[in-house]
């Protein structure tokens, strides 16, 4: 199973309302798909022209690594060179951090991975879990 | 002025569905900044999963030269090493051919570019200007 | 609204002044555009060759991700595996320190950034500030 | 000898004034110290983005081989590997063409460079050495 356009554009739609109706900073939202290369992104209006580098590196690390941003976070925050190390791999698309969500079939299998960026952690995280469960498929982030 | 986000939703949208009317393969379109950052992209179910990399490509090497993918392929083909020598110089984010399309505002200045792939360079183009026109923009293709 | 090349001339040429009559080190200056490309920059006899990627850096780290110095150096404290994860986003132009200055137009819109090194960090920003108020433009360091 | 701050003012100064009076487009000029490293920059208003990378890519091939863009392009015109090897060595800062020109003291040492974009090749070699005159050195471009 794959993430179609149809789907990836619910979950970005829905990521963003999510962030404009809980007062949250313009958000930026990424799909990847199962190898981690991009089906949609979407920036915020107003939002600092970095986010597409952020945001892809969120769900790149999660998707590359099958673990979620929040356990990524964890390992960087136990492991200091862990992130030297997954970046110089990784060609530098590695942010270890909430916000980065594997997203699964209904067998569990991970078939993509989306990153959100503009407000805090947790709150972008929030935002991706309400893009993907709108979609109608499973987030862990 | 910038490129707003309803207005690059605008672009890649209807270049696609120039695209689907026109018999053309699966389209993936990107839109740039003027600084050469995505705003928005979106890959056609069915495309290769490098599509991201190729549209931001003829993107990027129209706004960072400011020249037309039709003048950056007159000059590819002109002299060989002038291709080499840019793909060093922008990290090998520089695609030479049509389909990549800069956006002027009403004053001719560029504010970003589009990026399509998936069909012939020139299908590709004729899909950008579409989508470009269609949201009130000025392309240059 | 962009940073003329007139304006840019006024934010280093102030700067300048401003460490030379507080008797700072030389120092170097850069300014860069809201994609954070640079504009100008210039760096003062007897400074080391390494400060254009120095400035460029503590700038180029403000405008991509819409924060200051300040706050980038406060979240790099807290998170040491931020700046190692920034680091290889944006190809090691990542300097999260003060004298990366964000600049704004009279909407608030951020229009580019200051980077200067040489002295203190916080004199650096000093100077950085004082030019762009030269310019007529509001800096947030 | 060393090139001053204040006779990169002067090259670029004049390098742009004379590229306005010859009815140029809009030209960015870039003056290297003897090591590659940047000294000053201008991009000129209505440039495209790219311009710095151009502008550097030609004055650092110029300095790193110690050969002039006229004479780096004709090699890269006679071998088509040559270009290749260099991007590689130099980190793609490898742009051999007319604009790249080098700067001598009286006694013919090399003492930096000065990399011009914006017109056609030759004309951006001119506008170059128009500023190297003015500022009392010696160019070949």
């Amino acid at each position: 199973m794959t993430i179609t356009l149809t789907a990836a554009r619910t979950i970005i739609r829905t990521a963003m309302e999510h962030g404009a109706e809980a007062g949250m900073k313009p958000l930026s939202v990424v799909v990847l798909d199962a190898g981690g290369h991009v089906i949609a992104f979407e920036r915020g209006d107003g939002a600092s022209p970095g986010r597409f580098d952020i945001a892809r590196g969120k769900a790149y690390a999660a998707v590359m690594m099958g673990m979620t941003g929040s356990a990524l976070r964890h390992r960087a925050e136990a492991q200091g060179y862990f992130v030297q190390a997954m970046n110089g791999l990784f060609d530098g698309r590695f942010v270890p951090v909430p916000g980065g969500v594997l997203v699964r079939d209904g067998s569990g299998a991970v078939i993509g991975a989306v990153g959100v960026t503009g407000d805090t952690s947790e709150n972008d995280a929030a935002a991706a879990l309400a893009g993907i469960e709108a979609a109608g498929l499973t987030g862990e982030g």
